[in-house]
């Protein structure tokens, strides 16, 4: 019997297109973009084609697109970017929900001696608009936020942040990683300065991400050494990784724009927590009560449950999950971001994340509610 | 007519039994390697076997190997970790034959302060040793020296320079970028602390490097977040890439200790090479007078030639060639490596790299002789 993979913000299954478009760059197109001769104009022509794909999934332009080797880079690489700016700007400003990448950045900037702000989020995952409004004035260097957050999928409205920022003119730097195939994304909208992305997110390959900048904005590149990818990113690019990458930005912009696909994938994760939810009592879902991305959902379960042991039940039934991020996952303790929430430890370490994807099917979702109901059923029985 | 491809420094084709590895990780066996489900596990698991290949390449053990997306970010990260080292560690010692990976971060430690000394070499591409030796003591934080020439193919005996860093308790980082499978690695030999691969140039695919770091070593990530790679590069692991390196790291180890293998490659290099000195007066071997792996030739020829030209009627003749590194090829101007050998920059400019690779054959050699005597005789007729 196939599994039933329902951990789709941990990574995604690499569309049959996207491989389809990656493997002639590997035995017979091998060339390296620099190179002078067919060979190497054909890598550089196909990286051309996918910087578009990239540019039009986030609404920019391609110069705009550095492609990095992954959303950790392409964060690190804002950081050290807004690092740069000097005089004043000391100020880093991000909230309590963030992705590790962006965590680990910011308590960077604190160790040298920068300021830092940490904004909350109320019961529902909302973050405190107001705690990040105030800390925008002319010494802010950048505000780092999640658009999707990747545990409870809760979406922040950055509307009023971005208008402050461009006041002040701090830099905006948008973690949009679990956005892409979910949401319409427009770095315009946004009012954005810089955004992150991961392909393999999006049912693109691992290994290649994309950082897109507002064009007259000065990066610092990590990798120095050749002039390429506008002398921020050195080094041979990832040719095959790109072109796949290509390839499912563009199914992602589809897929966001595809409101009966969109409608689906809301009815199917409406479904599993419905399920959960009639089945097993005390169950909750966070961040219900907020604008959430269509793919995932997030549920504790009342009692102290070890999720661990929970994750290792549904494996056995044949269904994939996790318990908060994947990046996490071989730490010990609770989520932060159940804990930013008001969880109590006990409840943020047994909660469940179970992210959908388009190819997430019905009998997927019954199959998952059977498990989960099961195994919440064994656990509780034992306790 | 099959091209002649002939520029296998700049990149590699990857071959078949790589890319059949890598295949099943895209789409059958995509999990994410932190998650606890018997997908996840099973990338670990691949993870650890391909680890173990790039450790027996290089002579050290699974847990020294950190995967990065390629030979510039390890050189980053070993030059981090070493501008970490703080006290009086203030000193970077190189020389003027680096890729430019070295070369801009060695810039970059000189214009945040650090004291920089750049060895030069002789007409033959050979390092002035003694310069480096005077250069190591107490204060010397880093020594970074490229052990095969990416131009010219020159090698360089690292033994008595690695004697004096382990006096000095100085790091030696060895770029072991073009030693796979033309040269036997082993870390201890060579005394290294740190060393620094891309798997592109040995077959393997773009976008996977691999730095190897002295186990006790405390190193200094670039790339902030999730605990991958020992806390030393944060993000999700390419997967189906980092296979993809631990076949190509057994096939270039083996290669390396196939005598009749690197003899064929070594007479193919020297047929090329006197092919061309026969057909073409004043045409020269750059470093022939030196230890060379057997895959590179890099020839000038006397009068001023523009290398951009002779390119341009190679590709048109199909034989695929360089100018020096394809990580210089859109700058303008001569190799620095040929002007640092004492090559007036009329010689440097019109100079030609060739480099050979297992899948070159002796027709392809035929071939590349042909055309370049053609070409080198249609623009000595022009000029």
């Amino acid at each position: 019997m196939e599994r039933v993979y329902l951990d789709n913000n941990a990574t995604t299954r690499v569309a049959q297109e996207v491989l389809d478009a990656m493997l002639p760059w590997f035995r017979e197109r091998w060339g390296n973009p620099s190179s002078l001769y067919p060979l190497g104009e054909a890598s550089a022509d196909a990286m051309r084609a996918a910087r578009s794909e990239l540019a039009r999934l986030v609404g920019g332009t391609p110069e705009e697109v550095v492609f990095t080797s992954g959303a950790s880079e392409s964060i690190a690489t804002a950081f050290e970017s807004a690092r740069r700016r000097g005089g004043d700007r000391v100020r880093f400003v991000t909230s309590a929900v963030e992705h590790s990448a962006v965590t680990a950045q910011v308590e960077a900037c604190a160790a040298s001696g920068a300021e830092t702000v940490v904004a909350g989020v109320d019961h529902e995952g909302r973050l405190d608009r107001d705690a990040v409004l105030s800390a925008i004035d002319g010494r802010t260097a950048l505000v780092s936020l999640i658009l999707a957050n990747n545990e409870t999928g809760v979406v922040s409205d950055l509307g009023e942040i971005a208008a402050a920022c461009k006041a002040a003119d701090a830099w905006l730097h948008v973690d949009a990683v679990q956005a892409p195939g979910k949401l319409p994304l427009d770095v315009s909208e946004l009012g954005a300065d810089l955004l992150s992305l991961s392909a393999h997110k999006f049912h693109g390959p691992k290994g290649v991400g994309a950082l897109w900048a507002r064009r007259d904005l000065p990066l610092a590149g990590l990798v120095l050494g050749g002039p390429q990818e506008r002398e921020v990113r050195a080094g041979t690019e990832n040719v095959p990784g790109i072109v796949g990458a290509g390839v499912a930005a563009r199914l992602a912009r589809e897929h966001a724009l595809d409101t009966a696909a969109l409608d689906r994938l809301t009815g199917m994760r409406d479904r599993l927590e419905t399920g959960i939810l009639e089945r097993i009592p005390g169950a909750r879902v966070h961040g219900a009560g907020a604008p959430r991305v269509p793919n995932t959902t997030n549920i504790g379960f009342s009692g102290d449950l070890d999720a661990i042991t929970l994750l290792a039940l549904l494996a056995a039934s044949g269904v994939d999950a996790s318990a908060g991020s994947a990046c996490h996952a071989d730490r010990s303790g609770p989520s932060p971001v159940l804990l930013a929430m008001g969880c109590s430890e006990g409840e943020a370490a047994g909660s469940l994340r179970l992210s959908l994807s388009r190819d997430t099917t019905g009998e997927d979702v019954e199959r998952a509610i059977g498990a989960v109901s099961e195994a919440i059923e064994t656990l509780r029985a034992l306790a």
